[in-house]
């Protein structure tokens, strides 16, 4: 049953807006710092199995199946509270993490700041090596879009 | 051209990648409080607007438009930064507003938790009254996702 927008935006029922395809936009911020970390997809079953267990669980579309964060390289995401927009088609996980999270060695995606001239300018300092983290699985590196 | 993995990831060139609807994933985050203000969709003249005059626009889907964000409300997204991710399909605005940005009334979109029994609890107070922002433009309420 669809809520009419005021309970939608106004309500206290959770109900998430799935799009056409079954996702859901969700953005990692680390709770700590406010820091962004990443943004990905989460379908039903991805997102019922992080708040059963307290650990974001995604869905890669570019490989059509749950992509559990840090299965491969250990980086977890432990996720301390979850938050819905105004019209619940995002949500914004605010979590834990042990170091980085990003699959190219950084603590957040966002380590390049886009420049006036269009070059991008490294932001941020890698804080772990992920040749090593992903090897200890010979797991996939790489971000599952 | 596409560029190979590792100049996507670690290269200097800014080379957003719409996806194939020809948008690409924007969120805003108040550059002073590190808040999550919201999240949604740029095509490429958002994007050039965006920077071309260091005011957010958006690309509505639902009216095929672009949503030139604070137009109606008066309530625009100053940018100060962005930032762009490993893969380079979802970038972070860095941004200073006046007061509050969601339609509803509150500063960020996500004014809600999501707490275990799948209720809501509202965790934040509206800054202004949206109802008096709108009209005095004629402009419509909501969301334009």
């Amino acid at each position: 049953m669809e809520l009419d927008k005021k309970m939608l935006e106004e309500g206290e029922v959770f109900s998430p807006r799935f799009n056409k395809d079954g996702l859901i936009l969700a953005i990692s911020q680390e709770e700590k710092t406010g820091e962004v970390l990443m943004a990905a997809y989460m379908n039903q079953e991805a997102l019922q199995e992080t708040v059963k267990t307290g650990r974001a669980v995604f869905y890669s579309r570019s490989r059509g199946k749950l992509w559990r964060k840090g299965e491969q390289s250990g980086h977890f995401q432990k996720v301390r509270k979850i938050f819905t927009d105004c019209d619940q088609d995002c949500l914004l996980l605010k979590v834990e993490i042990d170091q980085g999270q990003c699959h190219v060695g950084y603590k957040s995606c966002f380590y390049r700041e886009v420049l006036d001239d269009k070059s991008l300018k490294i932001s941020d300092e890698k804080v772990y090596d992920p040749k090593e983290a992903y090897s200890k699985t010979n797991g996939e590196s790489g971000k599952q879009s």
